[in-house]
C-alpha cells in the first residue's frame, strides 16, 4: 500500500484526491494547501490529514505526492519531493520556463524516482483505444494528424496574464498528442493566431484562436486548430490520416437522445468541459501512476514528455512572435 | 446514516454492494448469501460483516435491505423484511406467481415501509433524459412507443426452466418501460413470438423472438421487439412519437472512434451487455432509494409498478399460448 | 425502342412521364388525362402528344402504358391494356377490391403480357442495397423486420374516405416491404391501431396510427408501426435481425451540414415526403421495367405481388375490425 | 433559347454535356475535341454537331461556350471567345500562370461577356446550404475555418507534371472555398508538404500531403489539409466555427444503410470520386450560368474568382518552396 499526498485542493486537486482515495494500492493520508480551509474540507471527505508541505515530506512513510497546486509552484514542489525521495504525479506544465522545466528533470534524474506528468488525454478511453489501434497497425503508416482543441470559454483575464499564454497553457496538451500520435518529434513548427472574442485578451498580450502546423523529422505533418471560446461547449477531437485508412476521435455525449421536431434532429452538445469530459481519463492516469510504483515500471507521460511539450509551446510562441516557422534542435 | 444489508452476492449483489458502498448517507453493514464463501469475499472487499438473513432482519440498527439474491426468495424476502420494518429495494420480478406477488405488495402495505424495484431503466442517463424531455412537452403528446430489447445471447436453458418465461423474464422491464413512457395503462395485449435461434430453447418450452403490441386506454399504442440473441450485442432502445415529433434514446458505445477504412466507416458496437449498459442506472436507482428514504419522499419504481409489470407479462404470456389478445381488467 | 404512353397526368403520372422521357430505350408518345389540359401541359414539355385510352390502346406501335390514373381506374385499364396487348406498368394498388384484382391478374396472365406494380421502395438505392446485402447473406439467416412507416402529414379526408383505409392505401407498401425482406409469406396477422391526430380521421371512418405484427410462415416476425402525422417529416426505415447481425435502411436527409449552437448539435429532417425521398427510385423502376421489356425477362414487382400485399392489407384491416389475428389461407 | 457549344469531350466535358442538354433555357449545339472521335460520340448522345473551335466561334446563333479541355488551352480559348463576344464557362484554372490569367480576365472585361469558372463547390447542396445558413448568421460571425480535401489516389505522375503542383491543382478549390465562407481576402499563407504516399510524386518535382494556413485581413484562421491518398474514398469537408457556434459539412454517402455485425457498426464509405459527389453540383453551376446569362445577373463565381484562388495557390506554393509564409498584396 503506497501512502500519497496530494498537494492543492482546488478543483483539479478535489478531482486527484478523489481518484486516491478510491485506487486500491495506494492510501490518501495528506491534503495540503495554502489556503488552509481548503486543505481541510478536502481532508475531510476522505479521511485524510493536513499538513503542510515540509510535513509531508518529511514523512517516510509517503511515498508518493500529487502536485495540483498553482503552475508556479510546480518546479520548486517537483524538486523538493525528488530530493525527498519521493515519487510524483505533476500537473501540466512543469514550469513556464524550459530552462527551469530542464533542471527539474535533472532533479528528478538525480533522485531516480518516478515523475509522472498530468497529460490526462492519453488516458481517455476514447483517445487510448484510437491509439491503441493505431499502434496495431489498423491503418498503416500515420501521415496526418488534424486536432480540434476548443474551450467553451476563455478562463477570466487574470489567469491568463499568468498562463504563459495560450501556446503554453492550452496548446501544450495538443503538442502532446502530438507527438504520441504520430509518434516522431518535430522537425518545426509554424504558428499563427487571432484574437476574435473579446479584446481584454490582446490587451492581456494574448491569443484566443490559433493555427498551429507541425512538420515532423520523417516529415508527417499535423495541423491545430484551437480557440478558447466554442459557444456550443468542449470541443475534444483528432484524426489520424494513415497510408490505409483514418481513425477519428470524435465528442463524448452525456445522453443518447435525439430529438426529430418539425425544424431539425437534434443531439446533445459535447460534454461541457473538461472536468466531465476527461473525468474517466483522470481516474485512468492516477490508476496508471499507481500500477507503474506498483510495479516499477515506466510511466507513459514522463518529466521528458512534458519538456518536449514545452519545448513545442515555446516554438509556437516565437513562431506566432515572429510571424516565421521555428526549426527545433534534435 | 442508513445501516443496510445486501442479500445476494452474485453477479447483481456485487453491483447494488459496490452501490450501497459508494453511496454518502448509507452504510453497507451485512453481506448474506446462501454460498458464505461468496458472502465472504464481497463482504471483505467493502468492509461489511457476513450474515444470515435473520441476523440481517435481527439487527435493530439495520434500516434497509437490498435483495438480490434468486427469484424464488425474493416474495419470502420481502414479506420477512416488511414484518421486519425494513426499506426494502429489491430486484425484479417480485415474483413469477402475480397472486403471490400481490401477497407482498399487501405485506408492504401493511408494513408501510418503503418497496423499490429494481427498474432500473428508469434510472438511465439516456432514458430518463428523454422522460423528463417528454414530460416537459418537448414533442407534445406521446401517440406511439416502439421499443427495441435484444440480449447478447441467451442465458443458459437451465436457467430459461425456471425463469417464467420470456414475457416475464427479459420483456418485464419492457412493460415496465411502456407504462413509464406513455403514462397510461394497458388495454389490451397482443403478443407472438417464435423460436429461432435455439431448438433447446423450445424443447424447454419457451421461446427467443417476441413481437408484443400494447394498446393503452386512451388508444395509445405501444410495440415491443425482443430477441435472446443480437449477433452484436445488447440492443437497448426506444422511440416516442408524440403529436409535435419524436424523441430516441440509443445505444451507448465504449468509444467514440470512427474508423475509415477501405471497406467501410465503422464504430464501436454498443456496450456489450447489462452490466456494462446500465452501469449509471444501477448507481443512480441505489441513490433514488437512499435519497427517498432519507427525504422520506416516494420512490419512482414501486412495488406496485412491479405488479403491473407482472401482470402485462401474464397477459402477453396468455395472448401467445392462446394467440388471441388478451383484454385487461381495469 | 418501345413507345409508350403515360395515363394519369396528375402528381405521380408527372414524375413517370419526366422518367420514361429521360430513360433510354422507351419513347414518350402520349399522354391521357381526364383533365385534358393537364395532359396537354404534360405533353408539351415531353413532345408528346395528348390522346385518350382508346386511342393509346389503338395504336399498334404503343408497347407499354403506365397507368397513373386514380386508383378505382387502374383495374379496368389494366385489364383493357391487358386484351390489347399491352405491357403494363401500374401504380399501387392493383384494386381496392381483392377480387377484382385477381380478376385483373387472369386478364394479364391470358394476354401474356408484363405487368408490374409501382412498389417503388424496392428501388430506393438504400433499400435495396440493403436486400442485396441480406440477399448475400451478410447478416446469415433474416429473423425479425420491424418497419417505421410515417407521413408528414394525412391527406384530405376525402381522400381518405376513397382510399380503402390506412391498410390498404399506406401499408400497402409495408407490406410489400415484409414479403420482400423476409422472403417469406404471411401465416397470420394481428393489427391495432387508433385515431389519435384529427378526430374527422375517425369521423370517415379511418384510423390514423397502426401497430400491426405477422408471423410468416417459417415462424419470422415484423412489426410494422405507421402514423399519417410525423410533425418532423416523412420516416421510412426498416431494419432486420439475422442470425449473424443487423441490417437497417434510414433516412436520407437533404443535405450533411450539422449545425452546432449553445443548445444542441443538430442536422436535416428527413426529405419531406415520398416524391423527393423516392426520387430516384421512381427513376429505377422505371429503367427497371424498360430493360425488363427489352431483355424479356421478368420484372421485380409483378402483379402477383400487388395480389399479396392487398391479401395482407385485407386481412389488416380484418384484424383490426374484429380485434382478432386472421390467418391467411397457404 | 442560347445556343451554346461544349469544347472539350473528356471525363469532364462528358458531365457539363450532359448537364447543358437537360437544361431547359439552353440548347447544345455543338461538341468540339481535339480527339474528333470523342466529339462525335458524345455529340452523337445528344443530338449536338461535331465542330471546330474556329466553326463555333464563328457561328453567330452561339453565345456561350463551355471551355473542359485540357489545361494549356484554357487561356487561349477564354481570350478567343471573348473577342468573339460569347459567354463563357471555363472549368478551373484560368491558366496556371497568373499574369496569363489576368489577361485573360483583361481581355473578357474588355469583352464586357460573362466568364464564370467552374468551382462546382459553391453549388454543392451541402456546401450551398452551409453558406446560406452563414450568411443568414446563424452562427454570428465566422472565425475559423478548417477544411479537409483529401482524393482517393493520386492521379498519373505524367498528368501530375502538368498540373502545376498540387497547390495550383488540387487547393485551388479548398482557397475559393476560403473566400467563399470567410468572405474575407487572405492577408498571409503559410504551406508545408510531404511526399509520403509514392517516391514517384517527389521525383516529379510534386508532394502528396500539405498543410496550409491563411490569415485573412481581418484576422480569422483558415487551416486547409489534402492529400492526394485517402484509402477510404474522397473525403471533402469544412467546418466554420462562428462566434455563437459551428457549422459543419459532411461527406454524401451513397446509401444509409448501417450494418451491424460481430465486430462493428458500419457505414457507407463516401462518394468515390468527384463525379459522383458533385454530380448535384455539376448540374447546378450550369443552372446558374444559364440563369444568369438569361436574366442577365452576374454570376457567383468570375473570373476574378479564379484569379484570386490562383495568386493564394502561387503563395502557397511560394511558401512551401521557401519555408516561409508569403503575404499577398492587398
Amino acid at each position: 500500500m503506497i501512502e500519497a499526498a496530494v498537494i492543492g485542493a482546488g478543483r483539479i486537486g478535489r478531482i486527484h484526491a478523489g481518484n486516491v482515495a478510491a485506487q486500491s494500492g495506494i492510501r490518501l493520508k495528506y491534503i495540503a494547501d495554502v489556503h488552509e480551509a481548503s486543505a481541510r474540507e478536502l481532508a475531510q471527505i476522505h479521511g485524510a490529514q493536513v499538513a503542510d508541505v515540509d510535513g509531508i515530506l518529511g514523512d517516510p512513510k509517503v511515498q508518493a505526492v500529487v502536485i495540483a497546486s498553482s503552475t508556479d509552484t510546480h518546479a520548486p514542489l517537483i524538486e523538493r519531493a525528488a530530493r525527498a525521495g519521493k515519487h510524483i504525479f505533476c500537473e501540466k506544465p512543469v514550469d513556464l520556463d524550459l530552462e527551469r522545466a530542464h533542471a527539474c528533470a535533472a532533479a528528478v534524474a538525480r533522485a531516480e524516482v518516478t515523475c509522472m506528468i498530468g497529460f490526462q488525454r492519453r488516458f481517455d478511453p476514447t483517445f487510448a483505444a484510437l491509439h491503441a489501434r493505431l499502434m496495431a497497425g489498423e491503418i498503416g503508416e500515420p501521415e496526418m494528424l488534424v486536432v480540434t482543441s476548443r474551450d467553451p470559454g476563455a478562463p477570466p483575464v487574470d489567469y491568463l496574464r499568468r498562463s504563459g499564454g495560450i501556446f503554453r497553457d492550452m496548446l501544450i496538451h495538443d503538442f502532446d498528442v502530438c507527438r504520441w500520435i504520430l509518434g516522431d518529434e518535430a522537425h518545426s513548427v509554424h504558428a499563427t493566431g487571432s484574437c476574435l472574442s473579446d479584446p481584454a485578451i490582446a490587451a492581456a498580450g494574448d491569443i484566443d484562436s490559433t493555427a498551429v502546423t507541425i512538420r515532423t523529422q520523417r516529415g508527417l505533418l499535423c495541423v491545430i486548430n484551437t480557440a478558447r471560446r466554442a459557444a456550443y461547449g468542449y470541443d475534444q477531437r483528432f484524426e489520424v490520416l494513415g497510408s490505409r485508412g483514418m481513425l477519428q476521435a470524435g465528442n463524448v455525449r452525456p445522453t443518447e437522445v435525439t430529438a426529430f421536431s418539425g425544424q431539425q434532429v437534434a443531439t446533445d452538445l459535447p460534454e461541457a468541459f473538461f472536468l466531465e469530459r476527461y473525468r474517466a481519463a483522470y481516474a485512468a492516469e492516477i490508476a496508471h501512476f499507481v500500477a507503474s510504483l506498483t510495479a516499477g515500471s515506466p510511466v507513459h507521460t514522463t518529466i521528458e514528455d512534458g519538456l518536449k511539450a514545452l519545448e513545442l509551446a515555446d516554438a509556437a510562441a516565437r513562431s506566432f512572435a515572429t510571424g516565421a516557422p521555428v526549426t527545433l534542435a534534435k
